[in-house]
């Protein structure tokens, strides 16, 4: 069992790795809790296989659990959906000292931590991860929200748990789809804030391609520790936190104009990340055998490596509405060679858009 | 024109109370604006009053405003009519650099806050309140919340403004039911924290009966003052704040059982003190004299000093109810004399029923 602190004052909590620890939440929790009563949040897939056994362990604790399911899928992160675990929560006259523990992927665990920011303006919020990408992204940092039907994540709020309780083992029910989601997210990591990280992933690749537990769990750990320290400099993306985005705002476009169906998160970030290699290199600020390096990761990863087939100056036009657009200009982060990424407001639309056409061909 | 500082280190901002102040908001804060987009949340009544001021001085200031106008009550504090002014934000494509002004009483700022609390994890938010109780007691502190259908701030956040501006001048056009509301309020704060305030308010009933201006500007900034010391303590209750519930949770219950439609917020707290004064004189915490004082200045304010005929045991049920109860025990603010306030979970029900009871003969 490893543990990655994060720093942030009265905030600070901890992230815990190991095989098996899911089932320890209860005694993980019950220190914590200000009261008996958790509400607990799943979807139907994620609690047929982990529902009973973390029933039990928060049970066993002395907690007493109401279970709020919401169906599977990103098209259910919404106010509605937050409003009826709100009314659960009402109905079972939960106060303030009450606890949200979310079960599942990056969809619950917005979801869940919006929920326990607003109920009674904030109760305590535990993050129990259940993908890849949940483990090494969306459930450490305090990033909760919901969509707005015009724009992701647009309704929030910066709301840190109080622990996050990452069981690797989990992933072996995770489908090789979404284990690649994940990966995604672990090879952004290397390419902005590590090289080592980088090379250590291009020499491991055989093992976390055969999913080896203890080279994922490390994985995991490396991208965990390498987030928490962004977080802990920036909680509120006023700055570096920024450069987490990189790939975002071409996959955010990618994911708005196909429907959000099309491609899961990771895929839309790694054509993204392959976009933006391309940007960075026409700026000479990447050489051709980085971006070379990138693209083969990521291949032999078996992410994305080009854009679909739309309209390149559709691609643009939804990237000037995302919400990460300042005052009408385009926010982008770049990889500044391999292991540092910048965030540059001044790159002209054309030299965009040449790189969304090299990225499509 | 004078400033309240509340001191909450990166959350600190200015009070600013003045009369006029309001048409000096547009270069008030175009300094702190990160945009030039601000979203004004009024109601169709203050909006009439002071609307055009508002707009024009934002304007002047080279500000771009988009108006919500949310129907006038307590029953328009809703989720729903939050999502309404959001939609608006992204219709307007407001990105997280625009600001949310709100022209109202505790109703708009309290939607207004939310709204900005949650719009894009937090928009900057400014108040400009307009009825003397959210100048003395809602638009300070950081209480944002819309209601839920089975109960009042169900569904919130503790969201700081960047600055409030108070201007005294517009209590002019409010009517004498609001103003007796707000007054409420200010006598609380005599009573929990001040008894030479408590004292003056006394004095100088008279000018304060016939809206002194001058009389009044001191006792919204000395109000003002007392309630930044409790929040700068304790910014999310976790202690001492909660003394600014005395006689809310009995209040709470009249406005339950009654509707909302019944009592302003002021009156069913002036109710409350009365009856929390008759049970801190059971508990021999408040002597009779002491207890006849907060009557009678009530009294002489034209605030209710009796609750309304309803069942007790009523009463006691629905305080049960209210989120502030602590895994079932009912915890209480009462007074500890004049200028004091303890928070209280071990008085017996039985001694709650008497002095319900006593205040409803």
């Amino acid at each position: 069992m490893r543990t990655v602190r994060v720093n942030l004052g009265q905030r600070s909590y901890s992230v815990i790795i190991g095989n098996g620890v899911y089932l320890r939440l209860g005694e993980l929790v019950a220190d914590r809790a200000r009261s008996h009563r958790v509400l607990l949040v799943s979807n139907p897939t994620v609690f047929a296989l982990y529902g009973d056994g973390v029933v039990n362990s928060l049970q066993e604790a002395g907690l007493k659990v109401v279970t709020g399911l919401v169906p599977d899928g990103e098209e259910y992160k919404t106010l509605e959906q937050a409003q009826k675990l709100i009314d659960l929560a009402v109905e079972n006259r939960f106060d303030r000292h009450a606890m949200v523990v979310a079960l599942g992927g990056g969809v619950i665990g917005d979801l869940a931590g919006f929920v326990a920011a607003i109920y009674q303006r904030g109760i305590d919020f535990v993050q129990l991860p259940t993908t890849l990408l949940a483990h090494v992204d969306s459930s450490i940092g305090g990033k909760v929200a919901v969509n707005h039907p015009r724009a992701k994540n647009m309704i929030g709020a910066f709301y840190q748990p109080k622990i996050v309780i990452i069981d690797p083992a989990v992933l072996a029910t995770l489908p090789p789809r979404e284990f690649k989601n994940g990966m995604a997210e672990v090879v952004k990591y290397g390419i902005i804030l590590d090289e080592g990280f980088f090379t250590w992933l291009e020499e491991e690749l055989e093992p976390i391609i055969q999913r080896e537990e203890t080279i994922i769990a490390e994985a995991i750990y490396h991208s965990c520790s390498l987030k928490a320290r962004v977080v802990e400099e920036d909680e509120t993306e006023q700055g570096k936190r920024a450069l987490l985005n990189l790939g975002h705002t071409f996959g955010h476009a990618v994911e708005t104009l196909t429907g959000y169906q099309q491609y899961r998160h990771g895929e839309a970030v790694a054509m993204g990340i392959i976009t933006a290699c391309y940007l960075a290199e026409s700026q000479g600020m990447m050489n051709t055998g980085e971006a070379q390096r990138v693209r083969e990761l990521q291949q032999a990863l078996g992410l994305p490596i080009q854009l679909p087939r739309l309209q390149p100056e559709l691609i643009m036009q939804t990237m000037h509405q995302d919400k990460k657009m300042l005052a009408g200009r385009l926010r982008l982060v770049l990889p500044q060679g391999i292991g540092r990424a910048v965030i540059r407001d001044d790159i002209d639309d054309g030299a965009v858009l040449a790189a969304i056409n090299r990225a499509m061909v």
